[in-house]
């Protein structure tokens, strides 16, 4: 594993999505690796941690998800974007050396039997929460997140970096159509409600 | 209507929120009218549009959702960074002057019954599709999106333009504890996959 990768406290895991990046998922059954994009990933609870992201009936990871009730979103970085876009357009199905071809690098994090993306910026090992309803009606998934790691070179301390490290570790943040949107500035709200731009 | 706002055809309203903003949720019941910022908002469907937003049971406006069965997600601007914040820490339960406290400006949409954000670069009049298992369970609620609309200037032809416009119309996408970042640099992917920095 990276040296610059350190677990997050799970009580703060959310805010590795909370910006709406898009995402990568990742997930693996009976031998089977495969990683998609989803721009559908949204978190849903501060503890235990949950988060809800929309797999295609069409999409490969999703049958390995509802196989072996596990999962792994990540944050793919501005390095990432051709990657990105490429695991996003292109299947399991039809395309078996997909990974190969698209230059998917995958680590192992000990006790998580997962594939996990390398170059990413975060990574939130989940567990399925079956809904049939939910995954049948709307491709609709529900995980709790287990275990979260990040780069601590842009997330540490619980705090997203952006604005202090390498433009190539922004997250990537999906339209249509092949295009994207890096994040940008940092704004905060001081106690005394006034705006200070970063 | 600001003159600068437009519909936008509801096969691309998914578009308005796919980059992951934070966004204002409003409702009105029986005369009463309430927003309230929220983090945990996500596309769920193209065709019809639909989208997730997560309303804990302590906001007001989660009860007037429930007992209208409508809501608008819009998509505040960094020109409303405060608002947005003030929206999302103050509740309308214990501050019954919370809109004119926030200086929230309200207008109406012809045929839609429900209190739009002025100020704001997109929004999405929703229906509730009922789903009291998520709504109890996850806090989770689902809207099929009815009617889209966009300030012209920075949402057109169904693309964002925030690069080209002004910097003050960028959507928000907030992290935690007042800090927000704006969105930022456009990236595309050309057809022949090579990337564009925009």
């Amino acid at each position: 594993m990276d040296s610059n990768i350190f677990s997050v406290v799970l009580g703060k895991a959310y805010r590795l999505i909370n910006h709406g990046p898009t995402v990568l998922v990742s997930a693996r059954h009976d031998g089977v690796d495969n990683v998609m994009a989803a721009a559908w990933a949204c978190a849903l609870d501060y503890a235990p941690p949950k988060l809800t992201v929309v797999l295609d009936k069409s999409a490969k990871t999703r049958e390995l998800v509802e196989k072996s009730g596990r999962f792994v979103i990540q944050v793919p970085t501005v390095a990432q974007l051709k990657l990105t876009h490429e695991l996003g357009t292109h299947s399991l199905a039809s395309e078996p050396d997909k990974l190969k071809r698209a230059g998917a690098e995958l680590f192992e994090i000990d006790e998580h039997d997962q594939p996990f993306v390398a170059g990413c910026s975060a990574w939130l090992a989940c567990k399925l929460i079956p809904e049939p309803h939910n995954q049948k009606t709307y491709d609709l998934f529900i995980g709790e997140i287990v275990g979260a790691w990040s780069d601590s070179r842009v997330f540490k301390n619980g705090h997203w970096q952006f604005e202090k490290t390498d433009p190539a570790l922004r997250s990537l943040h999906y339209i249509a159509g092949g295009h994207f949107y890096a994040i940008g500035e940092s704004l905060s709200i001081s106690d005394s409600s006034q705006v200070i731009l970063e």
